[in-house]
C-alpha cells in the first residue's frame, strides 16, 4: 500500500507533559539521570495515540526537537508516515486537533517527500527564552516565564549575547553527560528585547546542545545582576568547561519558537 | 488585645480552585446543585491558612465577590482581622506572597477602619469576559478565555451591550435558585472591545446576580453570530425569565476586574 509522510508543525505548553520524549540513560554519565516517566505523558506518545485514533493504525512521530520537561513550543516540527492516502491533509489535521488535549495544537500539516526528515532536514532553529522581570510574580501564567524580581541590566544582558554569535566550541554551555563528541555550534542571532514586564531573549542557531540555550540565559541573567561583566563571556566559550558558564535557567521560560527545515512541502 | 482589620486586593487563576468559597445549599432550588468540593480547594480556605501560618493564628478572609469554580481575578477585594499589629503591612504581603501558592497573589494590603467590610462597603464592580475569537484554539491559556472558532459581528454585539446599560430587573439573567428576593441592578457600563483574536466584554455596575455576567455575555455571542438581533434585548429583559435570555457562558473567561469600596484605606 502507498504510504504518505506528513510534516507538521506543532505549538503546545509543555507543563503537563515529560517532554517531548522520555531522556534515553546516558551510560557515558554517571551524575543524576532525568527523572523516570511515572505516568506522566511525553507530547510524542499524546501525538503518536491521538494520530493513530484517527489513521487507524499506529503511527511513529519524529521531532525535530527533543524539547525537556516543561519546555514549551510555538512551533516544533515532526514527521509521520501513514497509509491513509485519502484523507485530506487538512481534515486530517482538524480531526487531530477535535481529538488532542487543550494544550497540544498542530498549526500546519503538509505532505512531504519521504526524504524529508524532521531530524536531518533541519537547518535552523529559533529558541526564545521569556523572563517576567518585575517585583511581583505573574499569578496567570507563572509556568509561562521565569521570574526574577531584582533588577536586571539589559544593555549589559546585549553586550554579552553579541559574544555568542558566531561559530564556537559550546563545551562550557552544555550539560554533562550530553554524549556528543563535538561541542562547536553556530549561533546565528542572539538577542535581549523587553516588551513591558517580559525580556524575551531570542537564539537563533544551526543546532543545539542539551540545556545550551538554559545555560546561555542562566548565564546572561547573572550578567543582568552584575555578577559577571558582559567581558568575560569569551572567556567562558574558550574554557569548555561547564562550571566556567554560569547557572542553568529551569524550562520553563523556554519556547522552540520555529524550525527550518531544508526539504519543505510538496503540497498542502 | 488591639485587633486591626486589613483590606487585601488579590489576583488569581481560578483554573485550580473550588471558586472563591464553597457556595451554600440553595434550599429554594431543586434543580442540579453545585459540584461537591472534593479536595479541591477554595480560594477563600488558601488565603484563610496561608495567612494564618504568618500572623500565628486562625483567620477568616471575607471576599467581596464569590467568583464561581474556574473564574479569575485581578482585584478581588476581601478583608480580614489580625491582632499581630507589630508587623508592618507591606512585610505581611511579602510574607503571605511567598507562602501563597504560584497562581494566588495578594497585590495590596491596606490597613482599614473596622468599619470597613469587603461585601457591605462594595459600591462598584468591574468583570471583563475574554473571548479568543480565532479559528484555531490558544494551546498556551485554554483556562483563561473561551474560545470561540465561529465568526462574531462585533458591531451587533456592541449595540446590544448598550441595552444592558441602565437599571432594570435582571431575572432573565440570572441562575435560578439565586435566593435573592430583589434582581434589580444597575449596570453602568456594558462595552464590547476587540484586542488582536480577544475579544474583551466589559460590565460594570454596582451589583450582580448569580451568573449575570456570565449568562449576559453567552447572549451577547449569539447576538454575534446572528441568532438574535440586538433589538431583542430589551425583550429579554422584559420577560424576566431565565429562558428567555441566552445560553450562560463558561467561567474560564471570566475576570473580576476591580471592586470599589466607599471606605478605603487608613493607612497602607
Amino acid at each position: 500500500m502507498p504510504t504518505q509522510r506528513y510534516k507538521l508543525t506543532i505549538a503546545y505548553r509543555g507543563t503537563r507533559y515529560h517532554g517531548w520524549q522520555q531522556q534515553p540513560a546516558l551510560p557515558s554519565w554517571t551524575g543524576p539521570q532525568p527523572p523516570a516517566n511515572e505516568g506522566i505523558p511525553t507530547l510524542q506518545q499524546t501525538l503518536a495515540l491521538t494520530i493513530a485514533g484517527v489513521v487507524g493504525h499506529p503511527v511513529d512521530v519524529v521531532g525535530s526537537s527533543r524539547t525537556d520537561a516543561g519546555v514549551h513550543a510555538k512551533g516544533q516540527v515532526a514527521h509521520f508516515d501513514t497509509d491513509q492516502v485519502q484523507i485530506p491533509p487538512d481534515g486530517l489535521r482538524q480531526a487531530v486537533n477535535h481529538r488532542l488535549p487543550p494544550d497540544v495544537l498542530i498549526r500546519k500539516i503538509a505532505a512531504v517527500p519521504d526524504s524529508f526528515d524532521a531530524i536531518f532536514s533541519t537547518i535552523r532553529k529559533r529558541y526564545q527564552y521569556a523572563i517576567w522581570a518585575a517585583a511581583e510574580r505573574d499569578p496567570f501564567a507563572p509556568d509561562l516565564s521565569w521570574h526574577r524580581w531584582k533588577p536586571l541590566d539589559i544593555e549589559a544582558m546585549r553586550r554579552a549575547a553579541g559574544h555568542f554569535v558566531g561559530e564556537h566550541d559550546f563545551a562550557s554551555f552544555c550539560r554533562p553527560g550530553h554524549g556528543r563528541a563535538n561541542t562547536i555550534r553556530t549561533v546565528l542571532h542572539c538577542e535581549v528585547s523587553r516588551r513591558g514586564p517580559l525580556i524575551v531573549i531570542g537564539v537563533e542557531g544551526t543546532g543545539f546542545l542539551w540545556n545550551m540555550v538554559r545555560i546561555m540565559v542562566g548565564t546572561l541573567v547573572e550578567v543582568g545582576w552584575g555578577r559577571y561583566s558582559p567581558e568575560n563571556i569569551p572567556g567562558m566559550i574558550a574554557a569548555r568547561d561547564r562550571t566556567a558558564a554560569g547557572s542553568t535557567a529551569p524550562p520553563h521560560g523556554l519556547y522552540l519558537q520555529w524550525v527550518k527545515t531544508a526539504v519543505d512541502k510538496i503540497s498542502t
